[in-house]
């Protein structure tokens, strides 16, 4: 029996194998890959991101736990580290609370760092997405640690994006919240029993309305009334138009994990109603078609040229007789 | 007489012009730029990056002064902030408070935000820096926002990379510290009169001993004892081995400042007596002529195929009858 099939029959270590050979980027595993691929497509991918002290971990536990109980599908959670460059040691995923949710052989839990360049780790984390797709896992929890550009990116490649905030985390949080505004399907509020909570909660709904420009009710749970979203500002059917939510809740009690799973349930129909699956679909696969040959492009080049050659190249740059353009022109002109 | 020799004349209109070429990508602000590449290599870079709520903004201010007045260089502040890749506003810049700093006209401050994909920030930083550099500006400061993976690896182009945490930002502050102390060559806690701040001091400790294996005596400074680094690990000499200090500072009282910048001067004169300046230096260039290189490349190859091809080869991704990965080698083999 292949990798493959043993993957497509459940077994977890094979799959734990092929997202190893991948994670390594062996070429068995990629060969693995392209072969499921044509059994992927049928997960959710929820993208969740928040700055550090949020309580993400513990967010993120519950949730899981609460989309098993409520859709019987499975869960698997990718837990990226990017901001673990040099140790190539993942944290997150140890620290979700591994006691809470091994017991249930529905949930699948992968950790990931970076290693090497900057990108590298968004391209393996789609090819392992693609791998827990094709095994069948109906939800697949992309969770970053982090709120910067490489996080927001990684988690915006999902169908579903959940930014978590909380109140009281010093002025620079309004910076990131501002940036990453535009990539929230839906906002979440944590450690809303915290001084502060009703603030960070009124803060959100006002940067959505400014960014959307419309004025919202917003219902006791922080839901725009439905009556006001949509056909007020473009004339289509309000099943066309999503407004993120502003949700309250306190992950270590479990409160309000109810009303986000109600919202990533509301906004995975909404996607599908609108065609927006198919659309974010097509961006995420775009992008990694890029990606792949971007590096593809480049590898092949710089086998096409001698050490030497390149190495000259660059040495022109250090002793600053060429510029960096200058000497990647000069490289291009070489070889025609 | 043409804008770059205004530039080298000390033009900061003309700057602020060729800045915002570069942010643009317009072809005249490159080709500008390669002409005064030449005289660049001259500047200290300095990248200072910490995760929200650490009071960075204060502490830039205060480092900027002090540089000011204790070497006499002119200072510029490139403020990153990769979180906003959607808004197209740099907030961090705004934030920094100007009052402080624009009554001196040896201070010359730059805020860029994000526009596109992941990695054309750190570019199009690189660039900037490039043209500052040549302009003349004798400390350059990469500021950014946030301390993901893009923040961390923008930071780390500089010469002298400081990181700055703060007592009470919660669990995930450890994780990311732990992915970013390698990156660290001075530490600093910020807000060091707040409750715990003895706690992130000797935590850091700890780790950076854990990382180096070699436990240290640390001064009431932060700074650890010289007869106890260097040597005792590598036999090498003491000033070929740097052991990152972990410094105390209260920003908005100017506390700790002194040491800090005394820090910097110190890792300065050791880049330049190891040889690791050159060694950085040629490091921060290779990344950027691969970078380029790769963008060249891509550009070139989607030119050289019609829009069609390069449609239906997405499309076969889409429809899940190939991976991402066939679909590339497929367009790299039609091209033969």
């Amino acid at each position: 029996m292949s990798l493959s099939d043993r993957i497509l029959a459940g077994d977890r270590l094979a799959l734990a194998r092929l997202l190893t050979q991948i994670e390594n980027e062996q070429p068995e595993g990629f060969d693995a890959l392209s072969g499921l691929f044509p059994r992927t497509g049928q997960a959710h991918l929820l993208g969740i991101t928040g700055a550090p002290g949020t309580g993400k971990s513990t967010l993120v536990n519950r949730l899981a736990l609460e989309l098993r109980a409520r859709t019987t599908a499975t869960v698997a959670i990718v837990a990226v580290d990017p901001s673990s460059p040099f140790t190539g040691g993942a944290i997150l995923g140890d620290r979700i609370r591994m006691r809470d949710l091994t017991g249930d052989p529905g949930i699948f839990i992968r950790s990931m760092a970076s290693r090497g360049a900057l990108g590298g780790l968004a391209r393996t984390t789609a090819a392992v997405v693609d791998a827990l797709d094709a095994a069948g896992f109906g939800w697949i929890l992309i969770v970053t640690v982090g709120a910067g550009q490489a996080e927001v990116e990684i988690a915006r490649t999902a169908h579903t994006t959940l930014v978590i905030e909380a109140p009281g985390l010093g002025d620079d949080v309004q910076a990131i919240k501002a940036g990453i505004l535009e990539a929230a399907d839906i906002l979440v509020v944590n450690k809303a029993d915290l001084p502060g909570a009703d603030n960070a909660v009124r803060a959100l709904q006002s940067s959505l309305e400014l960014a959307s420009g419309v004025r919202r009710v917003w219902d006791h749970h922080g839901r725009p009334e439905p009556a006001e979203t949509g056909q007020a500002e473009t004339g289509r059917a309000a099943h066309e138009v999503w407004a993120p939510p502003v949700l309250r809740t306190v992950a270590v009690l479990g409160e309000g994990i109810g009303e986000v799973v109600d919202a990533i349930l509301g906004h995975r129909s909404y996607l599908e109603a609108s065609g927006g699956r198919v659309r974010r679909d097509r961006e995420r696969l775009s992008v990694e078609v890029h990606a792949l040959l971007r590096d593809r492009l480049l590898a092949e080049f710089l086998m096409s040229r001698s050490r030497a050659e390149l190495e000259a190249a660059l040495e022109q740059v250090c002793s600053r007789r060429a510029s960096p353009r200058q000497a990647v022109e000069n490289l291009l002109a070489a070889r025609a």
